[in-house]
């Protein structure tokens, strides 16, 4: 493939961006692909795993001639790093990001990008409860969902921007700023927030040691630690950033929450059983719509005689 | 390998029980296995895809001459049963069952067993989102706990159910029945209201369609919206049966719900840092258990170039 960019910049070496990366090689649609990350650890393991074509040690060496910059640090670090690198931008460029909130970094990020250079926000929506530069592989991206939210950029350079994520294997879909923030409190953000609570629940209970909790966890609770293992700093900031939608989705949560409640303590067992089945049917939806397969795994593979 | 009971009697014959059937037919365990399901079209289906050697007409016919009667019904229905049957038990028999709450079926179906009869009450830790006769594998307690609570039970009788439950596969656990009950509403009882609950907030949100949410629903939903689609009899009448535990364990949830709620409403960063560092240590824990494997999949297999 012809490279869509003649040189990227990614700024922030964990998870998605050293996924990026070896997509990116596997795609063949970056020339050269520069790096930096804050610490010289990770700087210095990118290194050494060949993370990168050149890891600077500076985030203006790293975006000095890139035609496309990919802000891949913290939503709660992205402004002060567009406020530094903002005066060396290449004219025409294109500046992106990969952050689970959109709002908060275009209030951030927006106002210091220059005239003459393109801002594109976009949301790979992939991951795993991994992170650090070592933690990335080539195939995170693929048939996964990149959110663009182009919130009127130019049109020419979120097409762009679409074709290089498509390259990488993702499936591109436009959005608009607060409703991709709600979406993704709604299927992303509050399951993520719920499964920590749980996980904490059942470490602070003294009666149920830690020992039990982790032996017994393949009934349901293992794929609450799964996604409850995930990187902090990058929650932390979701939640802070993304507060209005999260608050919202939280309060409509703990109202259904309570009526379940209600229904367990007065025996209602009608409303429990209509509740139950409601959301069977919705599982349903997403085996159909080809988002999981129906086969149960539950952490293996079934097997009939 | 030898029978260790000549002859077993499956009451109810939905994912567990048939799972039970090919698990011991593949063990060799069972001499002969005879089955009865309430309703005719569970037992048409159970006799064209040859499940039991024997489908009954009957509860009462079923039991004749078992030396182990396994109750797979609801919790809810565990009590009906055991009045049915309990004047055909062969003396020297044992009664078990497959509920996930022990107290309220021990009470159930205690008073209802004759003298000579023994009940050994027991729990496979095993399932899938899906349900009924067909539903069922071999494979489905291969390296799960069966818990076992003897409350008093004779000893010999009990240890022989244990052999029983390792050759079907799973590994087994003594537990005392209030501690049963407390565990298992934290590893698994809350945990599924839990994503039955978020699952219906998604459903219900004007805002966000059914589309959307389905179609991102790899983002952490979907691990929600499978568990959350399991059988509603069975959820039901475990909500119903271990109220005490799950309402205890749901009052400790909201509490800390509300703790991480505020610190996102008063932008405690800190705080939200600190609890998702702690439970991240916790899943770690689990796969050095050797609960889970350290891959991450998110539905599909990872692989470096």
């Amino acid at each position: 493939m012809t490279p869509i960019y003649d040189r990227v910049a990614l700024i922030g070496l964990g998870l998605i961006a050293s996924s990026m990366f070896w997509a990116m090689k596997r795609a063949g649609v970056a020339g050269e692909v520069t790096g930096y990350a804050r610490s010289e650890e990770t700087r210095d393991t990118a290194r050494r795993i060949g993370l990168c074509d050149k890891v600077c040690d500076s985030a203006i060496e790293a975006v000095q001639d890139a035609d496309l910059v990919v802000l891949c640090v913290p939503v709660g670090a992205m402004g002060a790093v567009a406020a530094e690198i903002a005066p060396h931008l290449k004219p025409g460029a294109t500046v992106s990001d990969v952050g689970s909130v959109k709002k908060s970094v275009i209030e951030a990020v927006g106002p210091h990008i220059p005239e003459g250079v393109h801002f594109v926000p976009a949301h790979p929506m992939a991951g795993t409860e991994h992170s650090g530069p070592e933690s990335g592989f080539a195939t995170l991206f693929d048939n996964r969902w990149c959110l663009i939210v182009p919130n009127g950029a130019d049109e020419e350079a979120t097409a762009r921007l679409e074709r290089f994520w498509q390259a990488l294997g993702a499936n591109c879909e436009r959005m608009e700023v607060e409703h991709h923030d709600l979406v993704c409190a709604v299927v992303s953000h509050i399951p993520h927030l719920i499964a920590y609570t749980m996980v904490g629940v059942a470490d602070d209970l003294s009666r149920v040691s830690d020992q039990e909790v982790i032996k017994y966890s393949a009934a349901g609770f293992r794929d609450f630690t799964r996604i409850a293992a995930s990187d902090p700093t990058m929650w932390r900031d979701v939640f802070l950033t993304n507060k209005d939608a999260t608050l919202e989705i939280l309060g409509r949560f703990t109202e259904e929450l309570f009526a379940l409640q209600r229904a367990i303590r007065t025996g209602d067992g009608d409303e429990l059983f209509d509740y139950f089945t409601r959301t069977r049917a919705i599982r349903r939806g997403i085996i159909e719509a080809g988002q999981d397969t129906e086969a149960p795994d539950f952490g293996r593979v079934q097997a009939k005689e």
